[in-house]
């Protein structure tokens, strides 16, 4: 990027406080930025942040409106932080390259169908029947298997797989090693061997749904497994065969959702969180790192430890777990006691 | 996949009784089922089974036998189960699109040993003196390397990674994105940094296994890591060098095994369960999911926890943090009134 | 390998005692050996040991100095284990095989700069302006985003993906499947959606690291996310954006990071560990296995359980909860006794 804080104040619908001429060519946090920087100040200024504002490198610093400079270069913003991600958002897209148009190596099946100003890169596979929605960008070595479809301006990352019937919505990202459309794990024990449940149901992805590097997300055995819209999915986490995501849920890294298990809307699993099969976890449930969560959640709830149980309750609980060995030490003194009078 | 309600009695050995003429395209739950698809009742019918059956919309049913079913048409079959299971791996089979012989994109090595109707996709590498059996199916980008061999009628989805010298046996399924064979995890300390143990032993996967994507399983320092006959891996699973994992078992996603332990015949690992080093886990042995076990295990077992214990322990245990509180409480008052009368 | 035991005792400069002109074609534990192998003796011998090195079919085994070989041919050696890793070494360069060269099917783009004796396997990707190494060796289906550095000697196996802007040092080992520089996971919320903050950072991997399979490590908001020199990465891992991991740390499989914690020198997390975001994690810090660590840690602690707690304190505590049950009936019996003669 190549701006002026000037140039970066229109693109953020803000008003320049300072010199407007300062070049800026990259981002950073206030601490780390070099005098080439944009910076911001989050909504909740508190002593820290002003000591890091005052002591700031940053060529101008994205602040909330009415916020005191105190003879620094800033742009006031309505948000900070969406202003700031708005630069973010135009560093990255000038730094993006992509495919231009559909690459010589490319193994296009002549049945699939390509939308207007489609990008697909180097020895991307797209087998019969798939159809790629305009705009979408492919990267390269990215598999997209037959019948499966992919929204307008999706942008799939190298190493993609999208096994057969596959749906992805319009806007979707998915990131590098992502694997879509998997056989769910089912078995059944008969004859002295796992016998295999052939898993021919599908997955949708709908819209604004991010997916994360090497996360795998299962087809149903009949049926869909669902990633409801603008759900965000961390890396390396499972979702298993039958599932239904709500919208606008965050998976964080490692975490996992067993089969058939129901996630309602704005549900939050933090990092190596589980969910056990055949549940239901309700609106806007918040789930702690780490938590193992065997039986379904009332909507609203925040629950942590496993087995999962709500946020106040484990904190009791862990603090009390810390003082165990008082309790034992002071037990056996007051039965010593009693014996010794008794 | 297009057939009558007779055409499908006939593949899954059963008997129609109702209408066998109607069509069937799909197969579902009782629940999802639409009026062209077929459906199955579990072998233990209760009361909301039943009421599920009432309503299900389905073509016809598959049902144990002798079951009463009040004018709806059903395929009454030995194992209802087995017979939907069938049905399942018929449509699979239908849907399943393969690269017809050998793509001109794939780099195969001239050293290399192919089978007969061998079916390699786009861009796969297959390098020098592998040996890929008859009726091995590989879908494109898939890398099988030096001297390693894939069983007959095996069939790796895109992106799958083996490594040089690793041995896969006949009816293998590998999903999309699985690794075997890389190297173990291995350093020893000394000269003030962690130098490599170069682990030059190999993968050995028995024949019917299946794998899930981006699961992991390591090469061994010398010797082998095995996956027994007939053993079925999840996604995201980790099985560390020198892992020996007997016939029949089950590793639920996200488990992780680390190195040189062995479990015995039908261990069942649940999700993100986790096993320690140099352990041996007996035959049978059941570890409920997130369980981390530390210790050996003996055989038939159920386990959970973290460390992990016997269920009925951990059970008993989880039921009397939940009474912590209270325990703390009730002592503090126990004392308090000794106190005031002592 | 085809070696005398002669040969291997020049190459690890150790001195025979015994048949030096045995042939060796391969390496094994003790327990394993066949008589064409080479063994090894631990530095600490003890009496199973012992018996191991009574036993062995070893055609000769790599002993300490002065150890009493009792007639078997052996190799006396500084250090046994380093030794040995050098055959192990030795064995690994003679059965990798490398691709010749730049592969005719490989995609790079005439802006990228190759060192000297680059190798380039089939179907990789090499994107604008990346500049790879000299000696840099990079399996078949790589990618190599746009500006991405690769350091001399470095070695990466099949299906690795590095994203743009991205940094490798020299002689790092990258195993297939891993993923470097994918989006960090970040969002805020407005608007009735999670809006996506660009992660415009990079990620720089230092000198003598390894990494590995399906591993994945996201590249900083702003800054860099870093992984330093001469640590190892086990298969499975998430390092989340902004992290700073220290040298000579070790992260065993199926661990994570979570955003811009920062690990000292030497920092050890055990399988299945999660560090919590935001937090410092000092020298030598040693997690245990699915240790959760939720707070700072200072340097040189071991620590356990989760929420993590130093590793006498987890056992203390671990012993105490299978005490419980025995505590509340102790408790119950002396309330009861209390209240009866109360």
């Amino acid at each position: 990027m190549k701006a002026t804080v000037s140039d970066i104040a229109l693109q953020v619908k803000g008003t320049v406080k300072g010199d407007g001429s300062a070049t800026v060519n990259g981002a950073a946090g206030l601490a780390e930025a070099k005098s080439s920087d944009i910076s911001f100040l989050k909504a909740d200024v508190n002593a820290p942040t002003l000591k890091l504002f005052r002591e700031t490198k940053a060529a101008a610093v994205i602040v909330p409106k009415g916020f005191n400079a105190e003879g620094k270069t800033v742009i006031e913003c309505e948000d900070p932080m969406m202003g700031f991600a708005q630069v973010l958002g135009l560093i990255a897209r000038e730094s993006q390259v992509r495919p231009e148009g559909i690459h010589a190596s490319a193994v296009v099946h002549p049945t699939a169908t390509l939308g207007k100003n489609v990008r697909i890169g180097a020895h991307s596979i797209i087998e019969e029947n798939a159809v790629i929605g305009d705009g979408v960008c492919l990267m390269g070595q990215v598999y997209i298997g037959a019948r499966s479809k992919v929204g307008n301006d999706s942008f799939f990352y190298p190493q993609v797989v999208l096994r057969e019937d596959v749906s992805v919505g319009q806007r979707c990202i998915l990131h590098a090693g992502a694997v879509i459309g998997s056989d769910g794990f089912g078995f059944f024990f008969a004859g002295g061997r796992h016998n295999k449940i052939a898993q021919v149901g599908s997955v949708i992805v709908e819209d604004d749904v991010e997916i994360g590097s090497c996360t795998t997300i299962d087809r149903a055995t009949t049926g869909v497994t669902r990633i409801g819209r603008g759900t965000k999915v961390d890396n390396l986490v499972q979702v298993a065969h039958n599932v239904q995501v709500g919208p606008l849920c965050l998976l964080v890294a490692q975490s996992g959702i067993a089969g058939s298990t129901r996630l309602g809307t704005g549900v939050v699993l933090a990092g190596q969180a589980g969910v056990a099969d055949h549940l239901t976890i309700g609106d806007g449930v918040k789930a702690g790192a780490r938590a193992g969560i065997n039986r379904d959640v009332e909507k609203g709830q925040m629950v942590w430890g496993t087995p999962a149980q709500p946020l106040t309750d484990e904190l009791k609980q862990v603090s009390l777990l810390r003082k165990l060995p008082a309790l034992f030490k002071e037990f056996k003194k007051l039965r010593e006691s009693l014996e010794r009078n008794g």
